[in-house]
């Protein structure tokens, strides 16, 4: 951003108020001052960010897979499906917190990482980014799900995907961006740079 | 969702209690009976809905091109790229809403409207919904921003879309799902219904 190119368009912050303070969720209202000098109040939430996985599962013989999950989701009060995704722990990498959060919900280890890149789920109302990370050469072990965690772990090829995304069954934002990202991927319009796991 | 099937994912619940109420965020914890019986809170703001415009420009003897905006989000302290959106007014249709922030935010009046699909931005926090139309045969009137709404309107071709996306200057995730809509429109891979807009 070229805030001298942009001064039309910025709100600069005048002071921050604490909403509240939940278990989850933290909200402020800050007073701004908008680009004509009026002022204006904006409410959102912070959060610490968080990292989605696209786990590709490539068995001898057998066309690609990608590791899914179902899970209900109580804002909407549906079973989603997802890619597997979670938050980033106080000072985790996005990297590390994606191999943690693979594991925990879905038993899979990868050995080779590549950043898809970032998305921001909700910017009128959340400081949430989404680092995106494809995920190869899996290998099965045991998930590890944290206690109060329920999930179904799945899988299917690009093409199932591509048609339930199509069909509207798939309605989960990340996921819907991941499937940007597979296809770039997929397709060859964008090449991306892999690294080997340390575990 | 098949309720009897899903029973081993499904919260239920128990007490809601608002958090708290400001302007614009309503916040609630809820108290939810898990799929094992234990009980655990749920934080999560309430939303009406909003709609997202993929409004499609087709000027004689040009290439087609995409209207599009750019405007600085508070909570993410950024200018970003985005498709035109906005929120429902109450018992206000989505395609009434999609045409009103069109012609509100742009200036454009659509003469072709088709609904795409529904996303839901952020699952684990919110109830919002985005319902997402295209609209074509576009006319230019005059943009009505309401008051304390600084956005600049711009337009390009999907091919610089793409190319945006693929190098990571777009994350905002209703644009970037938007963007897996317009693909698949583009390609062929999926119709549409199209409806004359009632203006």
């Amino acid at each position: 951003m070229n805030d001298q190119v942009d001064a039309h368009l910025i709100e600069t912050k005048l002071k921050s108020q604490a909403l509240f303070s939940g278990a989850f969720l933290h909200a402020f209202r800050d007073t701004v001052a908008l680009p004509d000098g009026t002022e204006a109040f904006r409410e959102y939430v912070i959060h610490p960010g968080a990292v989605m996985i696209i786990p590709m599962l490539e068995l001898p013989g057998q066309p690609l897979q990608l590791v899914m999950e179902r899970q209900f989701r109580y804002p909407v009060q549906q079973v989603m499906i997802e890619f597997p995704a979670g938050k980033l722990d106080p000072k985790e990498s996005t990297l590390a917190c994606a191999q943690r959060e693979l594991l925990e919900e879905t038993g899979y280890r990868a050995k080779q990482w590549a950043r898809a890149g970032v998305m921001h789920p909700v910017i009128s109302y959340s400081t949430e980014f989404i680092e995106i990370w494809f995920a190869k050469e899996l290998t099965l072990g045991e998930s590890q799900l944290d206690p109060g965690e329920f999930l179904e772990v799945f899988t299917q090829t690009p093409a199932q995907l591509q048609k339930a995304c199509l069909a509207g069954e798939i309605t989960d934002g990340k996921t819907l961006t991941g499937m940007f990202w597979l296809q770039s991927l997929l397709s060859g319009e964008r090449s991306f740079e892999w690294v080997s796991a340390s575990t």
